[in-house]
Formats: C-alpha cells, sequence, structure tokens
C-alpha cells in the first residue's frame, strides 16, 4: 500500500487534543496518508519516510468541509425570484412550487448531471462530506429518483418527503403518504429523514405532523434531521431533543427553553444545532445568535442549505466568513462548526477531524491560517488536497447489504 | 490583424443603449474582438466571420470589474489582529503601523511579487482594471518605491503619502512634506492623488489639511479622490465636490447636505461615490446607505478596498454579492456599480462597458445571468477570458514621456 507524505504545511488543523488549542494546531507539520485515512500527524521534521512526497508550500491544511445539510438535486433556476426580491418587487412565481415541478420534469439523468456539476463546485471550495435531501419531488416516484440521485453522490442521503405540503394536497393525506409507502419506498435509499417543522404555515408541518413523520422514520430505521424554529418560535428544537435527532437546522428563533433543552442534551448526544447563514444573507433576515449557544454549550454546525430559493451557495468558506463577520463566532469556532461539528450532525467520526484514523478528507488553503478563510472573505482560497489513490468525496460506500453507508 | 469571434454568450452586458435595459444586455450574443477591443456586438446569428472563435457555452458576459480602489502593495499579514477583533479581545499590535513597519522593511522584490501575487488572485475573479495606491511607506523613498511596484502592474496608480500622520511625527510637518518634496517626487510616478479626511482623528487628515493635499495635488498635475466620511460625518464628500475629485470613498456617513450637493454635481462630471463593503463586513460596521444615494441620482461604484487591516479582500464577485444582500442594490445597479461606475470613478470611458470600442476586458461568468453573482453569493463563478493576443489587464500603459496612462 503506497504511503503519501503531505509536508510543508504551515498550520495543520487535526482537533487532536495531544496538539495546540481548541483547533488541535501542529505548525510547520506533516501527515502521512495510507489507504486514503490518517496514519501519522505531526512536525515536519519527524516525519517517517514515505512513497510519495506532496509538499503544501506552508498552506495551512485542515479537515475538508463537511456540510451537512444541502438540497442539491433539483432543476431549474429562481434567480427571476431572487432578483424579485432584491428589488423589492412582488413575485408571484411559485417558490418552491416551481422548483417541484421543474424537478418532476426533469430526466434522472439530467438531475445527475446537474447535482453532479455542483457537487464538484462544492469539492472546488474544500466540502469532502456533503448530506443531501430529497424534497423537490413530493411524490412517491419522484423522491425515490431523488434519493438515488443522491446516493450516487453520497452516503449521507436524506429523505425529505416532509419539505413541503403540495399546493391542494389535503394535509392529513400528505402526512399520511409521507409516513406510509412513501417513507416504505425511500426509506432503504436513505440514511435520514427530516421534516419542515413550522408552525402556522400553510405549507410546512406543525407540531403533531412532525412528530408523526419523526415517529414513523426512526421506526423506519432512519436517523432524524430537522427543520426548525426558521421562520418563528416553535416546537422544532425541542422534537429533536426528545426524538433524539443528530441535528437541529436553522434555529433562528430560539427560546430561552429551546436552549436550555440543547444545551441539557448535549453531554449525552443530543443535537448538533446547523447553522445556515447564507439563507439570513440571501433573504434579508436576521442572522442566528451564535453566541448565545456557544456561549451555553451547543454543538454549533455551519452548513450551505445550497437550494435554488433561500441560498444558492455551495460556498463553506463563505458560511464561515459570515459566521465569524455577522454572526460573533471567532474563527476557531467557525472552522470547528464546518467541520467537527458538521460531522458529528452527521453522528460520523471519521471525517471532521484528522486524527490518526481518520479518512484523508483534507482542505488546502492557499493561506497559512485557518484565519483566513474568515480574514479573506470571498476568495476562493480552499480547495482539495487530491492524493492518487484516494477514491474522492463523491463515491458512496455501501456495506454488505447493499444499503447506503453508515447507519445511525 | 485577428479577428476573435466570441460566441454562444447567453447574456451579454454591454451598457449599449442599443440593448436592452440598464445593462445594456443581448442574449443569444457574440462579440468580435480585434486588436483588444470590441469591434462589433449583437445577436450571435448576425454574427459576421471572424478568424478565431471561443464558444462560451451560454455563460454570461460582462465588463471585466474594474475596481476603483485598493491598497495592494504591502507587507506582512494581519491576521491576529482580525482574529483579536473577532474574538472581541483587545489587540495591542500596532494597526496600521505594523504594515508600514514591513513595508518599509520589505525589498521592492519582496513588494513586487506579493502585490503580483494580489493582482492575479484579483484577475482570477474577473477584475481586469486595478487601482492601486500607495500610503504604507509615509516616507519619501518608500512611497516612490510602492507607486513603482504599482505602475508595474496598472497605469492607475494612487500617490496616498496622506494615508495616515505617521506616529510621532508633527501634524503640520508632515503635512508639509506630503504637499511638498513627497508630493515632488511621487507625483511623475502616479495619476491620482488622495487623501484620509476624518475629521477629529489623531491619524487622519482634517478638514485644513485635506484642501492642502487636495489643492497641492492638482497643481502638480494629479487627478483626485478622497477617502472621507468613513467613520463618522465630515467634510470628505464636500472637499471632494470643491475639488472635482473623480470619487469619494467609503461614504458611509453622509447628511443631506453632502447627498445633495453629490447629486447636484452629478450631472457635471461630479465625483462617483465609491462604496466598499468589504470594509464594512470586515469590520462589523454599518453599511452605507447605498439606496439613498442611487435615489437621489449619484453614480455609486463597487470597490474592494483590498488591503490588509479592514478588509484583505480581492473579491468583486462578493461585493457585488454584498451590495444586493446587505445594501439594497439590485443585481444590476451592483453590476453597474463593479464596472461602467468604476470606470467612471477612474474617468475611464475605454473600460467598463463592451460598447464598440472598448478594451475587450471580458469577465464570463459559470452561469447564465449577471444575477447570479448574488443568487450564488461565495461561489466562485467568474473569470477572465484570455484571447491569445489580448495584452492582460496587468500590462500598465505608459505614454510618449513615459508617464503613466491617462491623465486625469
Amino acid at each position: 500500500m503506497t504511503a503519501h507524505l503531505v509536508t510543508g504545511i504551515g498550520e495543520l488543523v487535526t482537533f487532536d487534543p495531544r496538539y495546540e488549542g481548541p483547533l488541535g494546531v501542529v505548525h510547520d507539520a506533516a501527515l502521512v496518508v495510507v489507504d486514503n485515512h490518517v496514519v501519522w500527524t505531526g512536525r515536519s521534521t519527524t516525519a517517517p519516510a514515505a512513497d510519495t512526497r506532496h509538499d503544501v508550500h506552508g498552506a495551512a491544511v485542515l479537515p475538508g468541509f463537511v456540510d451537512s445539510h444541502t438540497h442539491l438535486v433539483f432543476a431549474g433556476d429562481r434567480s427571476a425570484e431572487f432578483e424579485a426580491r432584491s428589488a423589492r418587487r412582488p413575485y408571484t412565481g411559485g417558490g418552491i412550487a416551481t422548483t417541484v415541478a421543474a424537478t418532476r420534469a426533469a430526466t434522472t439523468d439530467q438531475l445527475t448531471a446537474a447535482a453532479r456539476r455542483l457537487a464538484a463546485e462544492a469539492r472546488r471550495q474544500g466540502t469532502t462530506t456533503l448530506e443531501i435531501k430529497s424534497g423537490y419531488g413530493l411524490d412517491v416516484p419522484t423522491e425515490q429518483r431523488l434519493l438515488r440521485v443522491a446516493g450516487s453522490l453520497t452516503p449521507e442521503t436524506t429523505y425529505l418527503g416532509a419539505h413541503v405540503i403540495p399546493a391542494g394536497a389535503p394535509r392529513a393525506d400528505y402526512v399520511d403518504l409521507v409516513t406510509g409507502p412513501m417513507l416504505a419506498a425511500c426509506a432503504p435509499l436513505a440514511r435520514w429523514a427530516d421534516v419542515f417543522c413550522e408552525p402556522g404555515s400553510p405549507v410546512a408541518f406543525d407540531e403533531d405532523e412532525s412528530r408523526a413523520v419523526l415517529t414513523a422514520a426512526a421506526a423506519a430505521g432512519l436517523g432524524l434531521r430537522v427543520h426548525g424554529n426558521q421562520l418563528g418560535p416553535g416546537p422544532g428544537a425541542r422534537l429533536a431533543v426528545e426524538h433524539g435527532a443528530a441535528s437541529i437546522d436553522h434555529a433562528t428563533h430560539l427560546d430561552e427553553a429551546d436552549v436550555t433543552a440543547l444545551a441539557d442534551a448535549a453531554p449525552h448526544g443530543g443535537p448538533v444545532v446547523t447553522l445556515l447563514p447564507g439563507v439570513e444573507l440571501s433573504t434579508r433576515s436576521p442572522f442566528p445568535d451564535a453566541r448565545r449557544l456557544l456561549d451555553a454549550g451547543v454543538e454549533v454546525a455551519l452548513a450551505s442549505d445550497c437550494n435554488p430559493g433561500t441560498c444558492y451557495s455551495t460556498s463553506m468558506p463563505l458560511m464561515v466568513a459570515l459566521a465569524v463577520t455577522l454572526m460573533g463566532m471567532t474563527t476557531a469556532e467557525a472552522v470547528r462548526a464546518a467541520t467537527l461539528a458538521g460531522a458529528r450532525a452527521l453522528r460520523r467520526d471519521d471525517i471532521g477531524h484528522l486524527r490518526v484514523g481518520a479518512r484523508a478528507d483534507l482542505c488546502v488553503l492557499d493561506a497559512p491560517t485557518h484565519r483566513h478563510l474568515a480574514y479573506r472573505p470571498g476568495v476562493p482560497l480552499a480547495r482539495t488536497l487530491e492524493l492518487p489513490d484516494a477514491p474522492g468525496a463523491d463515491a458512496p460506500r455501501r456495506d454488505q447489504d447493499g444499503r447506503h453507508g453508515h447507519r445511525p
């Protein structure tokens, strides 16, 4: 097996407690990769021999970004809607229904090609793991198609039949579909299930409906995630804690009881809170209070929410920069949120860090420190380091029975 | 002479009034370039024959970005200061004095290499014209060195001896130096002069001092620019109007009289107002009110202010996205601000548009419309299109007596 030495690393972020500070930093570092896993880290002067040598000339090396919340499989474009919002013009396009119609009409090959382009775009910006949700089908065959496309790109596939209640569908009937036949058809194609929980919305799922979705999905063997507390206060965070969800996402509108429940659950594997600042930027909404969560001891992740309506960005470096400049996070907190905490939001311990044993998912910055991700906003500094025999993050893994990836 | 046909343009932004809307858009377009100038634009179906053919496969093509405000020549890095600010820790490093000390200590070759890297980085993001200021020397030989480095990268060189008053220097003595021997030494190396006008600051120039700088610089044949109204209300905008400056930059704190003066001067070639939203992002400051200026009829430009202290970004696409999402500009207004208005802020009529006769400075987006610059924030969509015989924007032009570029 080939041993690859990556050396000349100005700053290596490992999250290994043997090293410096909250990020486990080694300066003037090297690391050795065998079979796409980290087998050694340390000072370059003490590096062992290896078969190949890759000098990064003083660059910072981080764990690849873990983007734990995306809606990457869809057809069409809603730039006209974005433009109308930016010009404060009324817009009578269909919003999410536009994307659902375009997605249903697209062939699987078209959906795959479009999603593959976006996944490659994310990878060019340093993202090595993507979670991808369904949710633009809202019928059984299309939700299945979306999960098959997602599964061709990542093991972290999420069934989101409970994205919105389709226009004209009786609510109870749609909940029955999502928790019944659609779930049965989709569960074998997914690792996770998610629900858009937002009380009082004509399209989102209220507390009882969300509870039904989460209960049925858990019974089908899926791990749980929740979209909640995005547009206003609601039961999302509380439901995520009660149902043992891996993550509560958006979480802009949390009350004290929510934060206390999340903080109390945190030491026991409670939900990560996944913040999506690209949404607040793109929709001109108030940013979530990341400091309150961090100060309460809650694990905060950052993700892109890449989707054609409310944040059409794959850029994890932008999310780090926004978290630091507009949400009061330190650069170390933001880098952790985009890597280790993202991995925790996916209940993965093989990614999001560079301790010995980790997958060798490497993000190289055209800069000497991780701080430059926020210090140099907008500049494309991050890329992945592709070693010759690495399979790349695009390759999904299947376990022996052919189901995707890890079971939560 | 070779005629290059660029075709397959999904959306061509020309600012030609023959075409559609405020951006002069042609869909399904082509353009022909001869000797690095645009000689024809129109629908691809009506394009004339040419010697070479470059298909951009439906991409949007814009005028290259004109970044009319940068401080690109310096040594050192202030990421520790940025980090302290983000963590709300007191920071006793020297701020700008740190950069001045590092810059004075650097060799001209080191300064050139660093500036060249940043200029190339800007170009990779679609910027085809850079203005570059001196101002980290604050003594005659270093200011001259900085202008020589800047002049190797762009014709748009700005003498900014009046950046700050060096610590310990008697104010009057330093103003005498900046308006006397330093100006005499630097004027042959610069097209423009600039002054950091901010009343009540121990390091910036007050109204009388700023007036002295502007008067002396104009007498030396330099065009005028003003840093003003950044930290609070002040005379900067008013002085810019009175002295016929090409641009007033920052301009976050304008009162009604300032806006009226700028609006009254606008039809007569009055100052462009150059907003620098990367500074507000990086320093967590209130964004300027772009809408008030636009609604008053003032020409608003966007620039990066790339500098190691308050905005270490070369990314004009980020500035466009911030202008739309955080400053209330439409995407069309922001694209104009980053191209045509930037050219006006440099009093250039050969760049910032793609009418026949313009320089063929082309920015190609990995997207079908200009709107995607804001709709897809953080994603590296923009690049320049390099035609085989184009000299590139890095090449400064010299006129017959060996002085740089256009005289204002």
